[in-house]
Formats: structure tokens, C-alpha cells, sequence
């Protein structure tokens, strides 16, 4: 099973503890962790995800490995760019976001699309009108403890036995 | 000079009718439309400016040019899926986005991430706080003749003579 | 009607010249050129077609407009790197590589596995044990004249009356 | 430590007992196979790997993760189609092309692109004189061990200790 995290790469002290938080977690129940594998968020949620005993893939804009941040166990060079963007999301069966960035808006919208359940946490509020006319639905999250939990519903559900 | 034209496939008659105008006025002042090439406020876009006497490029998803709508000019089959939206706004030098579909918010914040300028036009509201964290900055037009020239002057300061 | 030409950044006087002689026929005949967008052969195929009266398109592997050469109309900014190889050739409705480049050879493969008919000038040659168990083949032409000349049979083809 | 392996959907018997055997040796020597997810060569080097005790990761070329075999561990999503071949071969450290497909042709010619180390194993010959020009060089091994202690030695080479 594995769940995207997203979160920009200059994360504020409270966005990476809450990451972190949620990295380990999800680690615990058995989830892998993929994100876009830089630093901020992602290299908070990679750590608590070690912590937790869990596996990080990060998929990287570059074509270099050496820009994983040190707790992504698997780095994906794609080059993409920010089209990677479009990778991490769909490699996820369920979606977090934590924290404000642009690629983090991105990444949201991007996920809405391909249909995957999103959960925000601390990030970007999305207009209730415009999200009910694209059929689209955003769980907020207040604490990393109800985002896990809430994940790890929506992937019981998917996954059932 | 090339602008990009984002909008759903699915639009209303108002954000088609506003897309047409603006597709007119973009390209009577000598733009190139470059868009998704589908349907909707993408085919509206398309076909003002064909009427605007314009050039048109639509980035598609797939790999069939059939795909285009019937006013593109030059089809790029991608074979990306929902990762050509970050192609879209790269190759705009402004990028206008007009209504609320999913794909429209992610090119929204693939184009600011990417440093391009965005003007909306009946599109999302986003949180100005985590705008301005994130040093970034949309202008809202509330007509199609506004957000061309609000377009037009961002190419001029650009390009001066 | 688009054909993808594909061939070296840094290219022989040979290849740039049999580039530039192409690009001029194919223009000539009504059609549009996708490439690269870079030098060499991109940049001789481009000033060919532009001699030519055509119109021409590049898609760039990075997300400045200004890495294209100057006789590039219409630049696309992928930042998709080396991916970008995928697009220029599904973007073709015929494929005519020339020279030796291993930008070159991706985008030879890509494009029979795409389905695309590719012509060769003066560029690798393939083993035809492996082309027939892919169900694939490679037309090489000896002259710019000739490979233009092919593609235009193609394309009318594809495209009758 | 990544390796990319490549190889065709639709292998010969022969192809596939050589990616089964290829998998087995490289896992058992710690390092963990990216390949593109699929059937064929893709199929029997995972499954060689997950006998021999290691992890796999299928980059696949849709959005849906049931396309993978069931013996990646690790499916990533990308949505690109072909496109997502430029992924496979920058996420290896070095990659290895079995058996003769033209999405493996397009690998092997990505991977030395982009500076990969690459050998073969009863895959495309490629003209000696445009490889030699293009500064590139394929190591054309004749058995899965041959394949395997190469690719060690050059991973040994890359980390030393």
C-alpha cells in the first residue's frame, strides 16, 4: 500500500513535525511512503516513516539520485520537472497534503483529478462550490494522527479482509 | 508571442463565451493561443482566435491528433495524460485561466510555481496568505477584454519595442 | 500536416546541410516541422523550412522559450528533459531521422513503437531480424530529396485527396 | 543500489529465463530491479529478484497500479505511455537491456543519453562507428551471470567500500 505525501520543500517547523508525525504513523500500519523525495515535508515524512519502519520512495524532478533527501530508500530520477508532479500523485492510493506550497496546490488538483481521495493538512482551503461542481471531495485533517487514520480507513475500504 | 488558455472540458456557456472573446483578442493583437487542445473553454479559445485571425497549438493528453478540436492549428500529441498540464503553462509566456476544473487549478499552480504570471477569469479564489507565502501573486480579471489587456501589458513589459 | 524531424544537436556540415535542404522541400509541399528545437540538425531542418515558407515547432526539453533556435515559431517548453524525445515523435505524423545521435536512435524506437513511419537519412542502421519480430519498419532514404519526397507519399496516404 | 533492467513485453522463452536468472543474482547481491512494470522480460526479472530475496519497482506507463505484475513491490504510476521509458533507465545506476523490443531500443539509446552505463544481453547491435562518435559504449554480455557480475563490478566501481 502505498500513500502519496506531498509538502513543499521549505516547510515551516510545524509542517515538518506534523510530516514527520505522519510518516511514522503510516510506517507503522504498513504503508510506503512515496513523495517527491527533496527536503522540507519530504524528507520529514521519509524520517518518521524510518522510524516507523516503513519504505520511501522518492520521486525526484531530476535526473540525479543524489537529490533524495538521506531517508528516501528508493529514488525515482524521472527529469521531469515539475511534471513529476503528476507521477507522485498517481502512485498514491490515497493522497496527503500538508503545508502551503505551489507544487503542493499542484499536486492537489492533480490528484482530484485521477480521482484519488485527498486529505489536507494545514494546506490549501479550496472553494466548496467549484470542488462540488467537479465532483471532487477534500477531507481536512486537523492533527498528522487524524490524517493517518483517516488514510488508513480509506485504504481499509479499498482493500478489504 | 505565445499565452496559454486554460479551462475545463466541460464548461459553461459563460466561460465558452468568455473564452471565445478572449481567444479573439489575443490573437487580433498578434498572440499565438496555446491551450490543451480539447474541448470546452479549450475549443472556445481555439475558436476565437481563429475568427481573431490567430494562430493555435493544443498540448493533448493522448497521442492521436484526432483528438484536437477542429480550431487547432498545430496538434503536439503529449501521450502524458494530466502531466501535459505542466507543458501548457511552460510554453505560455502569460497564462490565463478561466473557470473551475481540476485541471485548471493545476496549471494555476504549475504556472505560478513555474514563475509564469497567471490572470484568472472566473476561476478558483486562492488563500492570499499562502499566495504570499509562497511569494506568489494571480490577478483576477472579471472580463475577457480585461484579462487580454492585463495580458497584452505583461507580454509588452516583457518584450518593450 | 506535421512531420517530426529528429537528428543531433551538434551535427556534420553534411547532416546540417541535407537538415536544411529538407526542411526547405518539406515546407515548400505545405508542411509543418516539429523538432527539437535545439541546433544543429534541429536548427538547419528549422531555417530550411523557414526559406521554405513553412511554419515550424519546437519542443524543448527545458522551460525557456529562449533555448530554441531562432527560426523556431512556435516554442514548447516541456521541462520534461530527455522525455521530451516521446513528444516530438508522437507530435509527427511521419518521422525522418537524420544523423547519428542517441537522442536520435530514442526517438527511432519511440516513434515505431508509437506505430509513426520513419524514415532514415544517413542515420542508424537497425537490425532487420529484430525490426521484423517488432512488426516494424525503417525506410532509408540516401537523399534529403528522396526522404522528403517519401513523407510526402505518406502523408497524401494517410491523407487522400 | 538501483538497476534498471529493460526488456519486451511479449519475451521469448529464452529472453524471460534469462530476466528470471538476471533478477535471482542481482537481488542476492542487495541490489533492487526498476524495470517498467510489466509482462514479458519486466515479469520474469521481478520474479527472479523476489526469489533471490530482493525488492522491485515497476515505473509503469498508466495511472492504474493493477497493470503491474504481481511481483513488483513497489508500483509508481506515471500516466506518461511511452515517455515514462526516460524514467527507467535515469533510475537505475546502470541498466541492463534483455532481448530485442523497440521500447527497449528507445532505453538503451535514453540510458546512454543520459550517461547511463549499459549493457546487453541478447538485445540490438548498434553501429560501432555512431556509438564510438556519440562517445557512448554498450557492453554486450552473452549470459545473465556475465550481465550480473558486470553490473556489480561497475556498481562497485560507482561506490567504493
Amino acid at each position: 500500500m502505498l500513500v502519496a505525501v506531498c509538502g513543499p520543500n521549505e516547510a515551516t517547523v510545524e509542517e515538518s513535525m506534523a510530516a514527520e508525525r505522519l510518516g511514522e504513523l503510516l510506517a507503522r500500519a504498513g504503508v510506503t511512503i512515496v513523495c517527491g523525495g527533496r527536503g522540507g515535508v519530504m524528507a520529514a515524512v521519509c524520517r518518521g516513516a524510518k522510524r516507523g519502519g516503513g519504505a520511501t520512495i522518492g520521486i525526484l524532478p531530476g535526473t540525479n539520485s543524489h537529490e533524495a533527501n538521506e531517508w528516501v530508500d528508493y529514488p525515482i530520477c524521472t527529469g521531469l520537472g515539475e511534471a513529476r508532479n503528476a507521477v507522485v500523485v498517481a502512485s498514491g492510493q490515497v493522497v496527503i497534503a500538508i503545508g502551503g506550497g505551489l507544487g503542493t496546490l499542484s499536486e492537489i488538483a492533480l490528484a482530484l483529478k485521477l480521482g484519488r481521495p485527498v486529505i489536507t493538512l494545514h494546506s490549501w482551503p479550496l472553494d466548496p462550490a467549484l470542488l462540488e461542481r467537479a465532483r471532487a471531495r477534500v477531507e481536512e485533517a486537523t492533527t498528522p494522527d487524524e490524517a493517518a487514520r483517516r488514510a488508513l480507513e480509506l485504504l481499509r475500504m479499498a482493500h478489504p479482509n
